[in-house]
Formats: structure tokens, sequence, C-alpha cells
């Protein structure tokens, strides 16, 4: 994991900024034999495509991946797989406040800082497009999983829209799909529909918390004490835009549980072990347990409010700042696509990388 | 980052189980002319060493840190630096029960589903006496932090024991060595002292939340967008044993904040950019913007407790498991050194970083 | 170094086939404002472009580099920097006994036997068509040493080709760029135009070494004992196409030497040391002393051949095959590009390295 | 790989001075479940070892390996495996001469002008003396290579000395444990006796050239196109001390033949393909074909002779130096082993590579 670069054996390089001719990901180590065509990558990317409802960003992409190598005849080869998403709606418009000025809570000034240079417009590498990379590269993961580990399934959903959380007890993997926050509270949908719409009336804008889980994750996936599954899952997480925590099962609320609360209680099933709840998050000691691999990441508020902030220009001298555009009022949403693509990466990554060690096989129980 | 190894340019391997003739930390890349002994790196891990009061584990382990190889006359030689910690308290005790049943919470099971075989004395590898040579590596980057930055600081403490929070109003810096805790609040320090002692009696443990800040940490560390400063940190700190969360600044808590609360707001002071706060956690874009590095942890609570838990033998029987014997009530305490050699790794790391792709030349402002 | 993806801190990934629509080189790590304009990389890929004379492939491939990403208003931003440059020339032909017959000295069997699919037009992803990208990111590395090591010279010419090799003392540098061949050694240039014309008319092909000097490397780039300069060397010229031999200095040849007539003796110069031979190739310990760097590597004879040989099918079958088209017969004239953009990358990639652990600050003699 | 570590999955970090109180290597990656015990691995350090006879230094060291982690019950746990081997004879000489002066063809220079500072006691890191780790990690690396693939054989031997090459057609591989030169030609052993004998006494010294080969690699293994088994090995080979040169197959002769005289014909045989020849080296396209895998390298001479050479010293001032001490007088033969632990360490990572990245399932032929 260096510098652009994500994962051991399944590598995924991004590049691109926003308003450049494209961006993409350069994809290393898929197996081969994997069933590869554009529209299994773009249904992902759509899920992630600014412009779908009253709460993303109004900008038109239409975000549409081309596979330009790794792929032929429908299945990939296990050479690398070059991923390219055309940028078109770069309107051209006047960036001289943003080249002169420091967005506050921007990556603007220590890309300066950093580098001396940056492409200003519309946030270059530092721009959440980025992320439509890891979509596309999610998708790639999401279908060697499904040539792997049949019956896995990744799902992402939004638990928490500024103070509000969802009520656990109306949880409805069926309500997922259902509303444009990805949420599975269908209360929770409706309430946040109406805040939300407030917040982005008045040009502000909101943080978020995503959950991630992955079912069907076969156990001894990961490895100490670097090479741990949550290691992974936690970088993967925190490299996402505008994530600023990472929760692995109980997560922060751990802190609070005495050891007989956080103790997952084991007992023998009819197919392996069975556990009484699952307080690890389907990991203990960096490899996985065959139970559901939760994750959850907070996503702090677009820093692009309409609302007048202080900040600096490159001479040094105080000024304030208003970010006008099309911007996100809770990037969170757009999040969630992302985190199902991270997760996909680094179980499918774990997937080979354990392969590769012990060959898949697994100390027997009973 | 793979397996056993942390880090870029500075990388640190750790091997050894905790039964086993001894453990440590094979360290590469550090950069030479250092000034390095023994006992430099001694005082970190005395800090981390068990049997220092009643609240840690009453194991007697010298934990005594030798350097087998580079250093030369008292300096790093830029080669790498073996770091051995001989295991010498390891009681021949009969651990049969262990050995045939799982621990719920422990890394037992996944070991075992993974390899096939674990060495189940002592929690072998999976064992928290790993960190012993995290905190010895550590130590090294502290050096080599020093000489290169002067007046970095790295301090960590402990902000939260089971539900109890420290209340910020009482931070003092100077109260964090005066207690067993390594806590900021002096009052809390009192409070959690009759909490954790009640906890130790029952044969019970309790998480907790560590906080490690560096302070001093010039601007421009990190790199997009896998190799961010956040991403390295969120890894380095869910790496830990028994870590469940992982926090950069506001953390979680940003999922709550509006675009304008979060905007650490900029000025320019005498010595360049100054901020209204700190929500960002000093890191903006993965790079960082030379306010202090902000890092918070949540470990959970020791799975070996007195109370009986259910599980299953190796054989697949259900069964029950009291653990005895010298265990930590609350394993956060000696967490905290842990956390901040983690910190001072991958602050070193991520200097070299950017020494190597950028010479370390800033862009100016003002 | 894994798969696809060469270096550590100056990291280049190539993707693509000699037959999809595209292929590139994914360069990360590379230093902040570096001049960069697609014809600074160009002028490179125009001396490894096909076509040029009767002694390359006469296939049209104007090769024509884009840069996607990492570039702003004329400089590197130390953001990754894609290079693309689509095919053009692929003949719509009938690629059938390829694809079920493997051609000897090809790479065709083993990646069927690997992969158990190929992409076998035009050889796919092991076409020599791939160095191409090599020679892109090269150009790269080029503008950055330029930057860093002003005065550096990367210069490759062909030493032998077949059984003939130059002669020493006709070695003229000015020569290089007068030739099909880039040899030194204008008489060899004449006699080999002879000899190839000859084995390009009767369909065969011919083997050929190739030299690569680096001149004005500084002393000290390299490490011990995995990343020495001469191993990254070896690792990078081996990687070329058709590569069987990799020689520093004195090379294979050093087995011949006594102690007493390899060892370059110094003396103390007005700048520096000075050496009474390069036997060592510029690299003692694995790190470079300042001299010349040298290396050499064979380029074995393209297998592409007109004369029938045989060979098996997919199904098992013996078979006979003749590889028509329109191939190089000697392809180490174009592997001259190729070795020097390796030079140049592995160069630059250990000045950053070397500059990230020790900050460029070398031991002083007198 | 990266500075002092090699491999991928199977990843070897080797540290230690050949005068500080140990050496070793750090092993992770290691698949579980294989045998090891402390006499698997003496046996190959046995034959590296210095004073087995006339022709090798007459240094006394009894390079005992220990094992210090991740074996278990007598097998590999998939944890780091910790070999420790200590330094006993380290003679309390006066080394002020070579404090002070470079010696020519070493690597004193270089590692001043790095690193501004070197352990000059015996060469440091620098002394061929860390080859006795690598052998260590390649005798787990054998153990596990005979678990995964039953029947491999890595065998090494010397088919040049100085200018004297063996007679191919006196080849036999009984022969190479029957001399101390451990080459297949019994005929060259005796010429070379008499010859060695010579220039140790006048305190000369001289290159050699090495063979490896592995005899009953599947099919399969390596990766274009940085990846490849071939440029793996390269690396492998060149990062021994003393190499100058490496070769696969045909090696730098393949520059000679004509495309005719290179192809390695293919027939359809019993249990698969067949070749009429192994011009390849046992591997097209960077991966294995199933023929045997042939490397060669030339070891050039020690640089410690008895002839005084021109040199400086640290303060630049020009003089004579003599290297007396017990030096081998052709350190080709103790390189032997060295390559063979080379072999082994790189076969079983692209084997662990493959299985990770393929399953190792293959693509059928017939």
């Amino acid at each position: 994991m260096s510098l652009n670069t994500f994962g051991h054996l399944f590598r995924v390089t991004t590049w691109g900024e926003s308003h450049g001719p494209a961006l993409g990901a350069t994809v290393d180590g898929c197996p081969p034999g994997v069933d590869l065509a554009p529209e299994m990558l773009q249904q992902w990317l759509d899920r992630r495509k600014p412009g779908q409802n009253k709460f993303t960003t109004q900008r038109r992409e239409p975000d549409e991946v081309e596979i330009l190598s790794g792929v032929f005849e429908g299945k990939s080869t296990g050479t690398p797989i070059q991923l390219m998403i055309r940028n078109t709606d770069q309107r051209s418009k006047d960036y001289g406040d943003i080249s002169e000025k420091f967005r506050p809570g921007h990556a603007d000034i220590t890309y300066w800082q950093k580098y001396g240079i940056r492409d200003y417009r519309g946030g270059g590498r530092s721009s959440a497009r980025e992320t439509a990379a890891r979509v596309a590269a999610g998708g790639v993961a999401r279908e060697a999983l499904k040539s792997l580990v049949p019956g896995i399934e990744i799902t992402g959903y939004m638990v928490q829209m500024g103070p509000h959380r969802i009520d656990r007890d109306r949880f409805d993997w069926d309500q997922i799909e259902q509303n444009p926050f990805w949420t599975p509270d269908a209360k929770a949908a409706e309430d946040w529909a109406a805040y939300l719409d407030g917040l982005r009336k008045s040009g502000s804008s909101v943080g978020a918390v995503i959950e991630v889980v992955a079912r069907g994750v076969p156990a001894g996936l990961g490895a100490p004490v670097y090479g741990k599954l949550d290691t992974d899952l936690a970088a993967a997480m925190m490299s996402i835009n505008a994530v600023k925590g990472v929760e692995i099962g109980a997560g922060m609320g751990a802190a609070e549980l005495t050891g007989e609360a956080n103790a997952d209680e084991i007992t023998m099933g009819p197919n392996g072990p069975e556990y009484s709840s699952n307080h690890a998050g389907g990991i203990l000691g960096g490899i996985s347990t065959g139970q559901d691999v939760v994750v959850r990441f907070a996503v702090k508020p677009t820093s692009s409010i309409l609302t007048p902030r202080k900040t600096i220009t490159k001479s040094g001298e105080d000024a304030e700042i208003i970010t006008k555009g099309r911007h996100d009022p809770c990037v969170g949403i757009r999040a969630v696509p992302v985190g199902e693509a991270m997760m996909a990466c680094v179980i499918l990554d774990h997937l080979l990388l354990d392969r590769g060690q012990t060959g898949g096989i697994r100390g027997q129980i009973g």
C-alpha cells in the first residue's frame, strides 16, 4: 500500500483529477477467467453518480467506464485491467477565487504546502471524483469474489445523518434500495429527507455514518499482525475522502463494554461454530471468523458551503471564502457505494493472500 | 505493509510469540547517524512493562531489549536494526484447557481455522506481548525524529475507561505521568482507580479509549490517496491487539457536525497559517497541516475473565471456559505507550517518504 | 516490485495489450514541479517506434503518448501521471493459427498454462509493444532526473549483434546517433547492415547485446542487501522482453579475473575519488561509486521466423508453425531506448530512496 | 523487495553484521504446517560454512542456527520465523588500517559515502557473512517446497573457475558432492585444485561462475511484466555479494543465436509438452514452462588480496593497502549454497503468488 496504490495481491492504483481529461484505476492481480464487461462495473458507478436526486450534487457526469486492457473475449486474462472514466462536465468557469484562497477543511492548503503546486480546478486529485475509480475497481473485485465465494454479499447503508441515527429495531435489508439515502430504516429516510432539504436550501452540509457489511465471508481471511483484515479495512475506509473515523463491530463503543458483555460466546451449530453476538465485527486477531464482517465509517460534512468562512490567500493575507457551486449537502450518501467497493477490494485481496499462503485449507473443528 | 511488516521506508517487522525464547522487531530503513543505545529504547518498554501496579497484569517480564545489529559506536548505520527481547517469565503451567478450547473474543479460533496449527501458550503470536516489539521499534523512531524534527513531541493518554470519560476542561498535560492510567484528568484518575479495582477483584475487565497527539509535526507529510497520513495512522492503530475503532480529529463525531461547525477557519499568524479549531486532527486531504496530529482508538476489554463463557472445543463440542491467570483488567492502560510507538513510526515513515519525493521543499504562503 | 509494477518510490505500472484499444503506464511518486509535456516523452518513443528503417518491423504505429493526469500547467503535481498510447495499426487479420498453436520461444504456451486464457492477438500482454509504455515512463524519469541531477546522461547502444562485437578501440559516442543500430562503432554499423539484411531477407532473426551507461550519477545511491542498485538494475533489464542475461561492469567476465586485475584502484582527484578502471560498473556493495554506471543485457532473437518449427496445438497435437508478419530481424535494436528508460527509472527511484533515508548528505572524504 | 527484504509473499529480511553479536533472517509468509527443525536448516549452513577445506577461509564459525519464533511442536505456524546465528569467531584484532582506508573493489567507500558511518569490522553489513542468513532462510523455503511440490530438486554447482570452464560432456550430477568445488566435472575438479592452490599460496584470488538448476518446477510460475520469474531470479542472484552477471538459459550467449537455433521446439509427450532444447532456461514470457529452470551467475574475485593496491584514506590521502586475514581465494565456492538458497526462496515465493492469483489451476493442453 503506497501512495496511490491499495492492496497486496489485488492491487488498485487510481489516477486522475476531477478536471483533467479522464481518471481511472489500474487493477493488477485479478484472477484470470473472471467474467467482465463494462456494464457489470457501470451498475455500481451509476449508484455513485451525481445528480440522481436533489440530495446529491447537480453536476451531470455520465461516469461511463471503459475497459482498456486485461479483458479478452469477456473474461479477465490475469494481466492489468485499465479502467478509464472520461471527465465530461467540466464547466469552463472562473476558478480565480479558489486558485488563490484555501478552502477551510479542504486539501487546498496541504497540497500547496507539500507540493508547491496544485490543480485547483474542482479539487484536482483531492476531489471526491477520485472515488468513481474505486467504485469501478470494486466492481471488478465483486465479479471476482462472485466466482470464488458464491453467495458472498457486500452491502452498504447509512446509519446516521448528522445527529440522527437509525433505529436498529426497524432495520430492514429490503428498504436499502427504496430511498435516496440507502438506509435500512424507512422512518429515518422520511425524517432525513426533510432535515437534509432544510440544510440544502440554506447552503449548509452535514456528516454521516455509513455501515458496510460483508455476508458469507469464509473464516480464515487476514493475518497477524499488520496484515490483519481489520487493519486493511481501516486503511481502506480511512483513505476515502472526508472519512474521519472507522469502526469494526462494536467499534468505539467497545470501550464501554465489560469482558462479559464483549465476549461473543461460541456454540457448535450444524455448519460449524455459531456466535451469540458479533461485537467482534466478524474479525478476531485480525482474521475473519465466518460471521458478518461489519465496518462503519464517519464522513465529515462537505466544507464547500455558502456561509462565509475565514481563510488566507497564497500570499498570506486574511480573507473570507464562500464556496458556490453544485455540492452535496451530505456527501455521505454517495460514500455508500464507495465503502462497498473498498470492502470488496479488501476481501478479495485477503482471499487471494490467504490462498497464496495457506492454500485455503482450514483447521477442522469437530 | 504486508503481513508482519509495517511502513513504507521506515519498515518494522515484528516477530515472536509470548512463550517462545524471544520476540523482537527488525527495523529497516532507519536514517544513519541516529544516536541509539538500549537504554533509549528501554525507557519506553518500561512504561509498557507488566506488573507495575495492581491495575496491570502481575506477570513479571523484565522486557529487556538488546540491539543485535545496525548500530555501531552508538549510532545507527542505516542497515537493519534487530531488537530482541527475551521471554523469561514463562510459567511452566498446564495449558491443556486453552489448547483444546477456544476463548471467546480471542484469536484462538481464527488462528486455528486459518493455519490448522497454533501456539496456544499464552496466545502465541496473538498475545499482546507482541506490542513490546512495537514499543522498542517506536523508540528507534523517536530518536530518529528527534534528530530530524527538533521539538516534536508524541504523547498518549487515556480519555475514557469503560463508560467514564475525562472532562476536557480538566485536561492537564502534567498530570499524565502522575497516575497509573496516563490520564490528563486527575479527578478521573481517582475515580477510575476505584472503578477498576472493583472490576479487578470480580475478575472482570473493561475497555478504554486512548488518544495520541503528535505536536510539532511539519505541514506536508502524507500523500494522496492511499498513502494518506490518516490512512496509515488508522492502519497502525487498528493493527494493535484489541483495537476496534480509530478516529482522527473529530472522528466519528464528525458525522454530527454541519459544514459550518466542522470548518477549521484559517488566519495568518506570525509563523504561518493558524487555525480556529482542529476538527481535522491536523490532517487535510491525507496531508499534515502543521497542527497537532490527533488520533484516538478504542481498546476492547480483555476476553480473559473469570466468569465462565460458552465456547466449543477443537473436536466441536460445546463447553465452558474460565480464563484464570494474571490478566489486565484494562489492557487499554498498557496500550498507551503502544499507541505512541505506532504514531512515532508512522510520522517518521512519512517524513522520510516526503523527503524522498519532494525533498522537503514546501509551497510558500505569504 | 510486484507483478506489473516496478520501483520503490518512483513506481511504474504498465498496462495494456498489443491489440487492445490502448496501452500505457501509471507513474506514481514523481517529484512535483518537474517540467512535463507530451513532446518531451514523444522524442524517446520515436526512437523505439517501429518502421523507421528496413531493420525494424514495418508495422506503422504512431505511438503517440497522451498525458491524462498528474500534470498541471506544464508541471508534474506529485500525483499519479497516466500515460496512454492508443493502438492504431491493428490489422484485422486472421489469428486462427496462432490462437490454436503455441509459437516456440514465445510466451504463448506459458500464458495459457498459467491463466487458462490468453489474448493471442499479436502476443497480447507479452508483446514487445508493452515496452512503449516503459519508454514513456522513462521519459518522465529523465525529466525528473534533469531537475535533480543536472548533467546526468543516460545512453544506450548496441555492442554486439549475433556473433559480431564492436571494437572498443573504435568507440565513439558521436557515432551512436548516426546509424540504425545505435552503435558507437561506425565500422560495425556498416558490417551489421549487410549481415542483418541477409538475415532479414531469409526471414531469420538474431540476438544482440545492449550496453546502457549512466554518466554523472552521484555516489551513494543504492542500499544493502536486496535494495542494491545493481539488484534493481538487473531486475529492470531482465524484465524487458527477450532479455536472457544481465551484466554490471565486468559482468560474466569478472569470473575470469584475479583479485589484482579486478580491483579498481583509487586515487584522490581534485573532485574526489578517482578510479584506475571500472570493473565494478560504478557499483560497490550495491551502492554507486560516482563512476559511470554500466549495464549490459543480451536480447535473444525473435522467435517469429519464417522457417517452420515444430510445436503443438492447444488440443495437444503435434504441428508445425511459421510466423509470418512484420517482425524485427533484430529486436535488440529497438531494445536500446527501452534499456535507457529502465536505467532512468531505476536511477531516479534510488535517488528518491536515498534522499528519503539519508537526506542525501554524504560521508566526506578529505 | 525493498532494502533488506526479498520476496513478495514469502518474504525474507536479513539483518546483522559480521562482527556484531549475531545475524539472521526474519522469514514472513511461510505456509503453516511445514516440518521445521534447526537441523533441517543446519545441513545447508554447513555447506556454506568456512574452514571446511584449504580452499575456503580458515575462519572457524560454527554458524549454528537457532529458530526463535514461528515454529511450534516442529511445524511452522504461519507466523514470522526468526532465524538467528550468533557470531563467535570475532578476533579482537586491530582494525585500524581498514577503518581509515577504503579497500578497492570493496563496499568500504560507498557505505561511507552514503551513510557517513560504517561498521568497518570485517566488512560489517557488506560482509559475505550475511549470506549465512540467506542459506538458513533458503532451508525454510526448501522444506516448504518439499511439502508443496514433491520431487522438486534445487542444485547448484560451479561451471567455471577463473578462465577454466567445465566440459559439459563430462557433466555428472553425482560428482557434485564429491569435490570441494561442487563441480559436476571430476576432471575440472582436479585441475582447479592445483590452479587454486597456486593462487591461494600467492595470496591472490579468482572469480567463478555458478549454475543453479531447479528440476521439477511446475509450469505457470511467474507473471508479466515486472513480476517475472526471471526478473526475480536475476534480482535474487545479483543481490548476492560479489555477483556481477546473471544469465537465464542461454544467457548472454543468446545474443549469438539465430531465431532458428534459439527456438526450443515443442512436441507432445506422454505427460505434456516436451522441448527439443532449453535455451529459454525453463522460462518463457517470465513464466515457467515446466522444464528445468537454469540460472547462472558470475562471482568476482575477492578484493582482499596480499598484493598492495592503491587507495585513499578517509581524510583523502593517497595510500596503499594490503588485506591480510583469512580470506577465500575463490569466494565462488561458498556462493554455491547461497545461489541454491535464493533459487529456493524465489521458486517458493512464486508458487505462493501463483496459488494466490490463479489458485494453481492450469490451462489444459490436450
